[in-house]
């Protein structure tokens, strides 16, 4: 499963000052709950009952009090490798609920996924208002 | 004919946050009523009456309550494949009407299609209004 | 002479929402009334007094109770083949007079025009307001 | 069917020399007869059992006595449309047999379809030796 | 007509040496005499009877005795713009015959041209044998 | 373990001439069994002692009896998904030995790999000899 | 020195219109009148004190009674070639002042200069507020 | 470590008018205090202790009464070249303070650096509100 | 006028093996003898009888017992700034005769200009065989 | 300096096949012992004598009984970053000397060095002959 415990964050070294973090993350994969709209169920045998999505997450915030550590982001990423999950609730899961750690100012996450029975697919969700 | 009924809606996730849903359809293939401006009627004859169009459709959306299921979606659109439609009328009906079981706060259709007679032609129908 | 009685119109399948239609027409080709500003005398007198034009003409507009034939349009392009005129004017003269025939709610026509005395040139003009 | 019998020829006007034509036709369909690797039962039965193929067929020859007629070459495309066939089988076929009438010196057909599964095929063939 | 006769020549200046020459026009068009595969008879009236082609003539030689000047090549590919030829004839006409006044070492002329009822054309002729 | 048996072929329907295929896996997933160059140990306790690599198999050939089966391809690729591989060694199992089951005349299996550290890493082998 | 006497103007066709005029003219070269950040001063002997500046200037306004003449323009930006002008003043002197005769609604001037030290400079001028 | 004090200025030359200036840095370089998300120990003690981090600084700025002197601005980012910053930390850094020599009207910093772990980072920092 | 013995050459570090070294120079600019075939009289007289051309030399050689010194070479191509030279001369020029100091085992030097009334020009001139 | 006895290697695991390694390292920088042709004493003083250059080393080899091992060439390029070296010494120091400990069958080394003075340089230094 997802382990957002992976994720840590650091003080924000100017916190009195808007200025904005982006992260483009290329190489995120998961598997499809279903099996998605390509794959049979002999197929999804092989994979424990997923066939495999790919694309990139890419990740834009003001921070507030804390910024997120880069590292420990590949790592949570990564944790989404073997358990399937639908594109809209990967996406929506990675933008921090109110009161968490991180809590950024705003914070939009983008799902840019791969073409799945010649339809590419790319999810926006946002948190908070965007600061120019 | 196009086949609206195929498609399929569940139940949106995270239904209290508006976020954003985008499908791109390369793959689309209808057939001109009259031809289309590049063939007579010896030509037409071989398709039913029809000069094979393509082109790309996108999609944006908003959900509501409901998701459109992507395997369904891109059933309904191969459904055009065999049956002679304008360009307009092809981009306005994949626009859902008021009242559908789609139903979406807001929605974006755009038809963006080869050349034909040294012409490209790209229409877009909006549903709602747009939540950034 | 570019032969405007040439455009042709059909009645709006969806007159009463507004959506765009864009056109892109890649191969518009004229003559430059002045030999442009690349060609001698000597030159000019092989095409009957003017150098080749080429460009594309991009045209978007939302209907009102008329759209444009596409195949007309075709045509309409093409009588501008072999008489001399302006950029400025090729552009103006696409653009619709009130009152006329198409008469959309709105149009924009770009004329995107090859380089010449190594300077390209890009000319907008635009008929009533824009809705997004 | 795939209806060979619709390619014409004309009498190649240089025939004294060796040239090359090449023709390229991206708007290429076809269906799967087995649906390929990405549909199940319950949606080939919506178009006759089989899944559509898009891609792009590339022909390269040097015409001996006869060229390929163009307008009659993109009817011969067209008539792929609905039935199924293997990508090595379509593109094998439209080689010419040795005796055809179109017996080109040299021909090379190219078939470059787009990603299904994860996987993007392409297939070449040719019939007798290039000359450069 | 294309009027050959425009084509001027200069010295080459540089007699005592192999090297290469290569001329890109990319605004070079001309009429279908048989309207092409995209026209009806109607449409083909306001153009004296041909559909208009668009391309680009790609030329490459090492010169012998002769260079071809410049300007009157951009004449002599003007002086097409408003007859009928078909493409393998346009480009196997570019090539000069043996004993020509221009008579290079080597020559290749490349006809590169628009998509024409979803079908691209490239017609390659070439004179005499490459020297590298 | 990448599973080999996975694979299939079916006869080479027009096994009397040279043709060839390709097939370009875009995405190709393993794990490094050292953690590559970019991850400590840690991170690699999450994902059972490998770091993700990513990376398109290329695949050409040509066929002798027996082509390889599009579908079970693709599961053979998937099998590479949780196990540590090097990138040499990935690249020449793909390959198949002398006597295996596909057998093809020529093959070339060419991996190219996401960077790592900065540098980006392409491994190309091949067996028999190519034919044009 | 640069020349606007060079500069001249027609008057403008449909100046009951709010249209716009783009220009790009991509070979603009000056001098640096310190040599810039590249040369010392032997060098710059060579060209009478200055190293070569290069690069596009992309000019668009809205005309009012006049329009630019383009052929003057050309020679207006020739007249830089050997003069030595700092990035800012090339670009903040071709925009008109007030009361000069081009006088438009709107302009703004744009100066793109290549790498120079490993660092690209673009330079942006406005007279007067832009009319979409 | 970073030396503001190599940064010089010049007196705008138009500073009764708003106008941009954008320069594009695509060689910065500077080391990772923590060996980024990439390096083990053994390896940063070959650079004393950070592995090297690579990206385009771009800086936009509307001058008041000074504007940055490009080769002192040159000679400013060579200086990161071999301490270790966050990226954070460097772009918030470029950023002047209010009442810096330079203190222009509107100010905007970008770091945009080189994927590592598989994640590119874009930092945008401002200072003042924009003017267009 | 060009000035080649503005280029200085240095020991080949290692002229014990064959090596190959290329060289971009894309801010080349002359003037054209006869005004090339975009101008006239009148413009002409502006920079001293020639209009100007731009390109890219584009250098290829393998040394001997000496390099091409990058800072002289430099210098050499500013040296055609201000003096008329047709395109075949420039090129052939740049190639250095039997018995100069450069006299490296072989040499390619392309000069790719810009546009000039529609037609772009490569000339490519070559001393010795190609070593691979 | 350089350190060459960085660089690590580990048993080619395919040694009774040939096959291709190619490593693109785009991050390589050193120092220009001269300054390059960009920059004056004062600046230099600033990092030790010698201004920044910037390129991508492509290496491609078909291994022997060792391969490079990925990590320890990472290491040995970083060891270039603070060292003067001009790019022809550059490219041919990392191609392997006869009776090194990796001493491939084949090597190929390129250093594709930044722009410089308007100047692009790249430098191709083989070890070998090419087994295809």
């Amino acid at each position: 499963m997802p382990r957002p415990e992976l994720l840590e964050t650091f003080d924000n070294p100017y916190s009195d000052r808007d200025y904005e973090i982006h992260m483009d993350c290329s190489e995120f994969t998961s598997l499809c709950p279903m099996g998605g709209i390509e794959s049979d169920a002999e197929e999804l045998a092989l994979l424990k009952g997923g066939a495999p999505d790919f694309g990139t997450i890419r990740i834009t915030y003001t921070p507030a009090a804390k910024c997120v550590e880069l590292k420990s982001l590949k790592l949570y990423l990564w944790s989404f490798r073997n358990d399937g999950i639908f594109y809209e609730r990967a996406v929506n899961r990675i933008v921090p609920k109110s009161g968490a750690s991180v809590a950024p100012k705003w914070m939009r996450v983008v799902g840019d996924f791969n073409v799945r029975g010649g339809i590419k697919s790319v999810i926006t969700a946002t948190h908070g208002s965007h600061r120019a």
